[in-house]
């Protein structure tokens, strides 16, 4: 993907992220140039906004899945689905929740 | 849909805009908190690239839909689909394709 031309913006200085590491920003911001094809544009805003959305949504429910679940409208199984494709590392939910199957990802 | 905390940034200020009225900006710039529900965020997103894109898609293609399909890698029955689902006008293309079947919207 030529990242000349496709930029994801984030909307908190770097100042300020590095003041509250605990949390991800709470908004997003994307800017695609439209002179790329079709679908490589909307897969990449599709997957920043979600690796964003799941990353934001498990750090506010402090990794509990079923809390995160029932806050960003998402089924446990759409959220487990989307942790493992960006392989976004779940620690506390696993031990927390007693699940069988880590959803966390190296 | 709560358009507080969701909003379009127009990357082209204002008086740009006017001065170019033929072309719609060549860059989309979205910004979503992330706290709201994951599918109305994402419906949003797409929402939004896709009509900004198919419209500067059509522009720039002096609203040629065969070559609109092929610069923007659409087939053209995808490209009809999205020009019919947000309504956007398509003049030209009608007549100078002799296509049967217009595709504008009132």
């Amino acid at each position: 993907m030529d990242r000349d031309r496709i930029s994801r913006l984030g909307t908190t200085p770097p100042e300020a992220e590095r003041a509250s590491e605990q949390l991800a920003p709470l908004e997003l911001g994307l800017t695609v140039r439209l002179d790329r094809p079709f679908h490589e544009l909307k897969e990449f805003l599709v997957s920043e906004f979600e690796r964003a959305y799941v990353t934001r949504c498990l750090e506010q429910s402090e990794m509990n899945l079923s809390i995160a679940s029932r806050t960003c409208g998402l089924s446990r199984k759409h959220l487990r689905t989307l942790i493992s494709k960006y392989g976004i590392t779940v620690t506390r939910a696993v031990a927390s929740e007693g699940d069988d199957h880590p959803v966390t990802e190296p």
